[in-house]
């Protein structure tokens, strides 16, 4: 029943009014986000890691401590949103890669616009390098662009890129170029073009959308490690995913993209909810394992 | 040794003088593709489907008669190739996927110009649908252009459509419109624009190459069941997949894209000289097989 699955997870969700604080925009958020249950084999545990607080998402019973490590970036536009909501995705990819995710509560805007959540994904990123482990880095929405840009910055001071990385429904254009960014609209059940406008207004806070660090779609992808990219259609921010995929591979980078027709934005947070989220986490996890352990030196 | 195989498998592969006759080109095709050992657990059953002769793959120790069958559709610019040849993807796939897997003889031009190629694959296809079984259609390059060709063909005889269907490298653009198909001429070792529009000459016949059925990325792709597309960037026909990807995404198809860099044309044809060939055939396998066996109604 899975178009059935799709529609009904559309119908739950509701495009949040504009005019709210950024307050109310948080609490909201994590009325929903933070209160969905991880299953009984998930503990949280806060941490810090380069100096910014954090989520050690542990699996009972998984040594969670092997070979590597995720660094998952959690989305709500730069604004809103907590390592508790990202572990919804956070938590079933411990599960299924066996690897220790680490949730990052990187700060937000508008208390700390750009590049304030690079700065802080870069550091912890390093202190994770440190270890000695693969980290590899996932994101969702605003995540995905940080998740990018977070190894475009790793990448200028000539660090050891992750293995791979793998962004959910990636927000990667701050200058809102795509198409769908009107075109979906209306199927999008989340999100409008004023939504973006108003979470890109807060992180940028006038700062230049073109600036890659923001933008990670306009910058030189070359060299960046295999990404792996899902998505759904009923999201404006359907483009962004459609346009990196096709950068990257022009730019010589290993890309897989995985598309979801009529699925929401960050779909795998449906998890129990649409099969669609099992299969799409269930295929994150097996690409990630796939492309780490050593694999990257080999 | 990921990327130093992928060069090694570029540079085994030449681009063909165009100045040779159609037969020398098949010669030369078959001298490569029909020679390349399957296994000792393959054997090949010429049998006729739909009136077509086709080749069944049988796989020893399975029982490669299960709730399914894969059409594979070879390729070859639909003027060289044969089942034999394209059995190079086709016993991989029967192997990992335990589906019994049919390769279709199709006629070739310029003997037999468009659209006597979509004629066959259909005749084919109504005769596997009344075994009863799930038809899943795949094929590479030409094939897999053809692939959605004959889906589109099945769709106006409103035949059940296919669960999923797996495409190499497609050619699905015969207007060669991409801007791949100048820009990666020298990247691809095996095809130039020219060797593109000798093809398309011998196919079309005079025929407008905006047929959907010759250039299905032009078609109304709403309804058609998921697709899976692999290509690598060496290819002239990068752009093929980047497209059909994009408006597969844009009309409610649910796609799944996986590009490797610098990997030439169909490279699974390169199983056994490049882990990506062995990666990609086992990932399209699984992709085949979550989305069969009764799933579609499901």
């Amino acid at each position: 029943m899975s178009r059935e699955q799709r529609a009904q997870a559309r119908s739950r969700i509701q495009k949040g009014d504009l005019s709210r604080t950024v307050a109310k925009q948080r609490a909201d958020f994590n009325s929903v986000f933070e209160r969905h249950p991880l299953g009984n084999d998930i503990g949280l545990v806060p941490i810090v890691i380069g100096g910014v607080p954090a989520l050690d998402v542990k699996v009972s019973g998984a040594d969670g401590d092997g070979d590597g490590v995720i660094l998952f970036l959690h989305g709500g536009g730069y604004v809103v949103g907590t390592p508790r909501s990202g572990a919804n995705v956070a938590a079933p990819l411990a599960r299924q890669t066996g690897l220790r995710v680490v949730a990052l509560d990187y700060r937000l805007a508008p208390e700390a616009p750009f590049p304030a959540a690079v700065d802080d994904a870069l550091a912890a990123y390093k202190e994770l390098l440190d270890s000695g482990r693969e980290v590899f880095i996932a994101g969702d929405s605003a995540g995905g662009g940080l998740a990018l840009a977070t190894i475009l910055a790793a990448r200028r001071e000539d660090l050891p890129l992750p293995p791979a990385v793998v962004v959910f429904s990636p927000w990667v254009d701050l200058t809102l170029s795509g198409a769908s960014m009107d075109a979906r609209g209306d199927f999008d059940p989340l999100f409008s073009r004023a939504h973006m406008e108003a979470y890109a207004e807060h992180y940028l806070a006038g700062h230049d959308p073109k600036d890659e660090l923001a933008s990670p779609l306009l910058a030189d992808l070359t060299g960046l490690p295999p990404l792996l990219i899902q998505v759904g259609t009923a999201e404006v921010l359907l483009d962004d995913s459609l346009q990196l995929a096709a950068r990257a591979a022009e730019q010589e980078v290993d890309v897989s993209l995985d598309v979801v027709a009529g699925a929401p934005h960050v779909y795998p947070y449906m998890l129990g909810l649409m099969d669609e989220a099992e299969t799409a986490l269930a295929r994150a996890a097996q690409w990630l394992t796939q492309r780490g352990f050593g694999k990257r030196t080999a």
